[in-house]
C-alpha cells in the first residue's frame, strides 16, 4: 500500500466512510523497517505529516546514518537533532545531499515538493545564550516547511528591546518563547499577545539555575495563563508542537 | 473608549495603518480598577480576548466577589477557579446569576452573547480520581464558548479503552490530555493522533509521585514529540492554551 | 550601663578612639536576661539598632509574652512575627498596649520617641494572595520607623498595571518585590529602576511551585543584575534589609 | 565441604532433616578469601546459586583481576559488569579464555558444564540509546544459562511497533522492559500481558529527564500494577531479578 | 463472548493455533462498561487473571461502590485498597457481602470457586508501624488465592530476630520485604536468601526519611543484587507482582 | 541464661577466654518475645547496654503498651519517645509507675539501681522553638543514667549569649548541638572546643528550610571538623550517640 | 539625544516637571543596537548608572568582543564576567585597551572620567577556596567605582580570626559576605554588625554541599535577620546590589 | 606565649583557677598568620589538639604549599587531604620530608614526638570501591596518633563476611563505617556492637544513589539507634570526631 493510497483511506476515515476497525487493520500493518538496532516507523508521515525525526545522542553516527537512509528511502525528507559533526560525516557518506547546520545541531534534507505549512511561527529568544536552543526549533520548523521570524536578545532585563518588538512578534500565528536563567521572558510576552505561547526553557545559567530547573518551574507558574512549556533545551519539541498547531488550523 | 473602539483600532494596527507607538499608548492609558487589594486588568480581553480570570486560593470570599463585581460591571463573562462554597457564597450575593459547578470548583457566567469559537477540544483523562482536573478544563473553555467533548478513564493499564476512542478523539482540533501516576497516556496518545497534544499532569498517587512530580516529569520527557505541558493540577491553563490555539486557527 | 552610655561609647569606638578589645568586651558583659528557655538579646538594640524581634512560631503564647514583657521592661519597642490570635491574647494581658494586625500577624508597640528613619521603601506585591507576606514587610517597617508606599497587584500578566505605577516606585529609596508562582515582577522590575531590589518569594502557588521554590529560584536566577533575595515569605527579613540600607543611609 | 555436599546439606535442610542452627554454622565457616583489598564470597554460588559477581566501577584493573582470578580459582563461571577496555586486557592477562561485549560492557566465562536454566526472559527496550543497558541483561542472563528473546526500539511513540511484537514478548515466562525519557513503556507493556515485568530506566534523556529520574518515577507510578523496578541503567540487576523467578520457577 | 469461550481462544493463541491478528481483534472488541465517570475493564481478568482492582483514593464512595458493583456483576472477585470506612460503606449498601479489613484497609469478595495459586508468599516487615503496608500486601495476596506467611518486627536493628526465621521465609517461593526508615532489610536478606525478593519501601519515618524516599533509595540502590523494588508504601504492587510470579511458575 | 550469667560470658569474651562462635550461638538463642505485631528484643540490653527504647509513632496505644509490657517484666528501665498523651494514658494503665514529660513526648521508668554512666552531656540549643528536641535529647540522656547540663538559645545571631557559656559546655565529655534554621551554632562552637559534636538539624523554620534540610546540610558541611550528625529532630538519636561515647569512655 | 539631555530629562522626572508618559516614551525610543545574535542595550547607563555588563559563558569569543565593542563606542566602560583567556584575546584585538583578571575572570575598562561612588563595600569571604568568586565581587566593584576592603578566610572554623576584623569591616557602609560548605559566616557576621549585609553562597565543598546548595540554604534561612542572598557563586550580582545601595546612599 | 604556657593556662581554665575572660582574652590574642590569600589559624592546636588541617581543593598547589609551610614552621605535624600529585610537588619543594599517600590523597608529615593517643579506631568499608574514603579516614587518624584496624570488603550482601569480623572490630573504642551504594552496613553492625558508630557515606554507586545521596539518607534513617553521620566521601572528618571521642576518654 502506498502513500496515495493510505492518504486516501485517511480522508474517508475522516468523513465516517471507513470504520476505525479497518483504518486501525491498515496501519497496523504497514511495514516498519527492523534494522536490528531500531524499527524505524515509516507510517508515521501517515499519523501525524512528517516522517520519524532522529534524536542523535546516545547512538552511533552508523546508527544514524542507517536510520537516516531507511527514512529517506522513498524521498522522505530528512530531520535529525542534536547532530555533531562525525555524525553529519557518517550521514554525508550516505545521504551525500544533506544539510548540516552547526548551532541549531541538526542534519536536514528538506522535501522541494511539500507544500509549505500556511501560517507563520515566532522564534523569540531571550540572551544570545539562548541561541542554540531557539536555531534548533528555528532550523526544524523550516525543515517542516514552516515559516519562522527570529527574535534573539530580548529578555526582561531591558524591557524596551522586547517591547518595541511585541507588534512584530504578533504577526505570527503561534509564538516560541525561549528563555534560560529565571526564565521569565514568556510570561512577560504571554500577557501582551493573544497568540499561543510555546515555552522553552534553556539551561543557560548557572548556580540556583540548576541546568534549568529555575526556568522551566518559572514557565510552569507563569501567572500568564495559557503558556505551555516543553523540557529544558527542547527547541524541537516546541518546534512540533508549532508545527502541530498550524497543522490544526490549516485544516479548518 | 469602548470595546468596538479598540476592536476598530486593534484590526488597522494588524494592517499596519496604526503605529505600534499609537497601539501600546492607547493600551496603556485604559483603565483598570484599583480595589485596593487588586488592581482589576478590564483590557485584557482586549489584548487577549478574555477578561481576567480570578484563581481564588488564597483570596477571601469578599475578595473574590469584589473582584467578580468589577470584572462583570460591564456584562462581561466570568470564571473563577479554585471556588470554595463560601467563595460561591460570597460571590452570590453580589451577582445572583453565577453558576458552580463543584466537581470543577468553577464559578462562572457565560456570556450569551459572545461569538462561540469554532473547532473542539477534546479533554481526555486516564483515571476517574483525574475527574476534577478534567472539568475544570472543559468548564473553563465551555465559559468561553469552546466545544467539548469528554473522555473519562481511558488510562494505559487497560490500552484497548483508549484505543477504542482514539478516532472519537482525533475529530477535535486541539487534545487536553490529563494523567496523574506515572502520567503516560498523553506519550501514547501523541503517538496516534495528529493534533497538538496538551498534557496536563495531576496530582493523582501517593509515594513516588511526589505529588504530581512524577507525571510532570514524564510528560516533559515524552517520547512523542510535540507534547506541550503545564502546571499540576492546571485544567484551566490547558483550557486557556487551547483556547488561544482555537482563536488563532479562526483567525486564518 | 545604660543605653547612652553605649551609644557614647560606640561612637568613640567609630570615630577610632576606643580601642576594639574594649568595646567587645563592654559588649560582651551586657546583661542579657535568662528566662529558662530564652535569654533575651537586650543589647541588639546597641548592635544593631532596633531590639530582638519574636519570631513566635514554634513558641508558646506564655513563652511569646514573657519574652515580649522582657524587651518592653525598659520601653523598647515590640516587634513579634507570624504571631496568631491567642499569642497576641497572651501578651496583651501582659502588655494591654500592643497591638494586632492580623493581615501581617504582627504584635507591635511603637516607640513614639524613636527618630524616624529617613528614607521611604516601596513595597510592592505581583497579586491579592502575596498581600499578608507584604503587610509583614510593610507594618514591621513602620514600627521601625520608616516610610512605606504599598504597590498592590501589578505582577507581569496585566504588564501596563506595572509599568503605570514604576515613577511612583522609583520615588522610594529601596524597594522590596513580593511574588509568588513564576516570581518574575522583581526581575522586570529591577530592569525599570535603580533603586536596589530586595525580592521576596512567597508561597502562593500550586503544584510545581513547590511552595514557593519556583519564585525563589526565579529570583535567584534574575537576568536584571543586582536583585538580591530572603526566604520564602519572609517579609519581616526583607524589611529588615531595606531598613538597614536606610540606615547605612543615614549615617552619611 | 565441595559444592555436591552443600547441595546435599541445602536439599535435606530444605526437607527439614537438618536444623537452621546446623545450616548457618556451615554456611558461616564457609571460606571467603580475603585478598586485602576485598573478600570474595565463595560460597554465594550456594546460597544463591551463582558465584559474586564483580561490578567493576570504582575498582582499579589489577583489582577486579585480581578478584576474578579467586572466583574462577575452581572453575566457576564469570560475570564482571561496567567494564571498559583496560580492565578486559588486565583480567585477560590473568584469565586468557574470558570474552568482553563491548556493547554489554561484561566480561564473562560461561561454564559450559552448567544445567541451563528453564524458560526464557524477553529483554524489551523503548529505543535505540537504551541498547547498552538491554545488552547488559540480555548477555548477563546469557551467562547465567537462560535463554534470552531480544526486541529493541519499540518504544510508545509508534505504538504499533509495540503492539506488533506483544504477542513475541508474551512467550517468555519474565519481562524486562527497558526505557529511558518518560520511560513509559513498561507500563503500557504490563497493561497488555500477565507475566511479570521488571521494569528498568535507563539515563537516556536530557533536561528534565534529570539522568534517568523522570524515567524511574514514571516505572514506580505505573498505572498497570505489578510492575517491579530497579536502579537506573541496572541491566545486570533486572537480569538477577529475572533470574531468580526462574529458578523459582525450576524449583516447583 | 463469555469467559470460557475467550479462555479457549487464549488457550489455542499460546498453542499457535491462533494468530495474534484474531486475538487481539476478539480482545478489542470485548466490553468494557463506562459508567460516565470510569471505564470498567471487563476483560482484565482474561489477560492477566484477576479483574481490574480499585485504587480507592480521590474516588468518591459512591463512584467506588459503583465499580464495584461493576466489577461484581458477574460473580467476579473484587479488591477495592485504600478504602476508608465511608467508602466500605457504600459498597456495603450495593453488595453485603464484601468484607473489610481496617488495617489493610481493603475491601474484598473473594472468588470461592477460583483455583488457589500454588505456591507461597512471605511477606517480611521490618517494624511494627509498616504492619498496615504488610496486611495491604497478605490481604491482597489471600484475596488472589495465594498462601501468605508473615513475619513482623525483624528489622536489622536486632539482626538475630531475622536470622531465627530465615529458613521460615525461604520456604515460600517469593519474598516480599518491607521497610520504612533507611530500608536496609531487603538487602540483608536477599543476601541471604535465592528467591526472588521485592521490595516495599513504607513511609515510616521522619525528618530525612522524607516520606519514604530514604527507604525507596537504599532498595533501589541495594548491594545485593535481584532486588526489584515498588513505589513508597505500595503494598498491593507488590501483591500483584508475587502473584504473577507465582503464576508464571504455575504454567510451566 | 539470666542476665548476670551473660555479663559474665560478655567479659570472658572480651578478655578472649571464649570464642565469637560461642558469644554468638549463646545470643542468638536468646529470647525474644513474639507479640504478633512486634519482636520485643530482649537481649538488646546485653548487647548494647540498654533496653530496646520504643519508637512510639505509627504504633497504637495499645500496641506501644503491651511492647513496654514485655520490656519491663523483669524490672527493665523503659524509654518511650514521641509519645503523645493517648499513649501515656494507654501505657499507664499497664504500668502506673511510668512519668511522662509532655515537652520532651517521653514515657519513661528510670532502673533505680542502675549505676550512673560517669561523665556529663551538654545539650545546647540555638532557640527557644527547638526546646522539645533538646529536652527529647536531655531526658532520654537522664532516663538511660547520664548527667545533664541544659543551654537553652544561644543562636549565633547574638553572638555574646553563646561565648558566654562556652566555659561552662566545655566543662562536659560530649556536646549536643542544636539547631533549625541556618544551623550554624553547631559548627562555630565545634570550632571552639575540643569535645566530640553532635549536631541535631531540627525543623524549626519555614520556607527554604524545608522541613530542616538546610539545617542538616548545614551541618553535614561544617567547616569545623569533626562534628557528626543525626537525623532531623532526633534527640534521642543524638542521646543514644553521646552515651555510647561516654560509656566507651568508662570502659577505659 | 546624548547623555547629558537624558540625565537632565531624568532629574526633571524625578522633581516631577516632566510626566512619566514623557520619560518612558523617550526611553522607548533610544537606539540600542542589534548586533543579529544580541541587542545591545545602551540606555541602561541611564535607567540604572552603568552599562550593560556582559556575562561572557555561553557566548563565542567573538559574540563577547562583538558586544563590547558596541558598548565601547562611545567611551563607556566595560565589564565582563565570567572571561576565559581566549575571550579575552578576541576581546583584547578589537579594544586594544582592556584589562584582564584571571583570579576574578574580568574583563574591564574603567572610565577614568566617572565620577568615584562615595562609600566603601567590605568584601569578606570565608575561605581561600572562595577567593575567586570574591575577587569577582571585587573587580566589579572597582570597575564601577567603588573602594573595597577585602577580609579572606575569616570562616567561623576559627571565630577569633573573624571577631578580629569585624571592626574594620564595620568600618564600611555595605557589606558582602561569601562562603561556601555550610555558609554559617555571613549569618555570624551580620549578627555582630549594623550595615547590610549581602550573602554570596559558593559551590566550594563537595559531598552533601550539592553544588553551592547547602550554603544557599544556610543563607536564606540565617537567623540573623535582615541578610539578603544572591545565586551561588554570582560575585558579580553581589557587587551590583551593594553598588546599587551605595549610590542609593549617595542620593540622598 | 608558647604551647606550654597556654597548655597550663588552659589546665588552670579547667580547674577553675582562671577566669574565662582571662582565657579567652588569651587566646583571641594569638598571632595568627595572615597570608593574604589565608589566615593559617595558629592556635588550633591549642584550641583543639592538633593544628589546621588543609583541605587542598580549590586551592592552587602554590596556596597548599605556603600554608602548609607555616603550619609546619614550629615543628607542627602536617595534614593536607584531597591532595593531588601536582599539589605534593609543590609541597615537597619546600617540605622535603613530608608524605603523600596516593590512595588516601593525603599529604602529611608525623610529629614524631606526640603523644600517641589511647585507643584504637575501627575502620570498617563494605566494598572494595570504598577504600580511598575509608584510607583517607584511616591516615588521618594515623598521623593523628591513633591506632586503626582496617576492614575492608564487608558489605551486607554476604553477611557472613561482616559476622566473621564483629569480634574483632568490637576491640576497638570507636568504629567509623563506611558504605555507599544503599549504605545499609553502618545500621547493621550499630545493631551488633556497644562502641559509638560514626557513618560516612560514600558516592560509590550510579543512578538513583545520586552521588551518595541514597547511603546520606539511608544512614541519617539508621533504624540502629545512636548513628551519626558526616557529610558523603568525608573520610577525614570521621577521623576527626573519632579522634575527639578518644581524647574526651583520655581526659578522664
Amino acid at each position: 500500500m502506498d502513500i496515495n493510497a493510505l492518504e486516501n483511506l485517511l480522508t474517508r476515515f475522516k468523513e465516517g466512510e471507513v470504520s476505525h476497525e479497518t483504518i486501525f487493520e491498515a496501519l497496523r500493518k504497514l511495514p516498519f523497517e527492523d534494522l536490528g538496532f531500531a524499527r524505524v516507523d515509516h507510517h508515521r508521515a501517515l499519523r501525524q505529516g512528517f516522517p520519524e525525526v532522529i534524536y542523535c545522542e546516545g547512538k552511533t553516527p552508523l546508527q544514524v546514518a542507517q536510520i537516516a537512509q531507511s527514512i529517506c528511502a522513498d524521498g522522505a525528507p530528512l530531520l535529525a537533532t542534536r547532530a555533531d559533526k562525525s555524525t553529519f560525516a557518517a550521514v554525508c557518506q550516505m545521504l551525500p545531499d544533506v544539510e548540516y547546520d552547526k548551532v541549531a545541531r541538526i542534519i536536514s534534507r528538506v522535501d522541494e515538493n511539500a507544500k509549505p505549512v500556511i501560517g507563520e511561527v515566532a522564534v523569540v529568544c531571550a540572551g544570545t545564550s539562548d541561541l542554540p536552543v531557539a536555531e534548533e526549533a528555528a532550523v526544524s520548523l523550516e525543515v517542516m516547511g514552516c515559516n519562522v521570524s527570529r527574535f534573539v536578545d530580548v529578555g526582561v532585563a531591558g524591557l524596551q528591546r522586547l517591547l518595541s518588538v511585541v507588534p512584530e512578534i504578533a504577526k505570527a500565528q503561534v509564538i516560541i518563547a525561549i528563555a534560560g536563567m529565571e526564565g521569565a521572558m514568556p510570561a512577560v510576552l504571554a500577557g501582551l499577545v493573544a497568540q499561543p505561547v510555546i515555552a522553552v526553557p534553556t539551561s543557560v545559567g548557572y548556580g540556583a539555575s540548576f541546568g534549568g530547573i529555575a526556568a522551566l518551574l518559572g514557565m510552569l507558574n507563569s501567572c500568564s495563563s495559557g503558556v505551555t512549556v516543553v523540557n529544558i533545551d527542547n527547541g524541537f519539541g516546541a518546534a512540533m508542537a508549532a508545527w502541530k498547531i498550524l497543522r490544526a488550523t490549516n485544516f479548518n
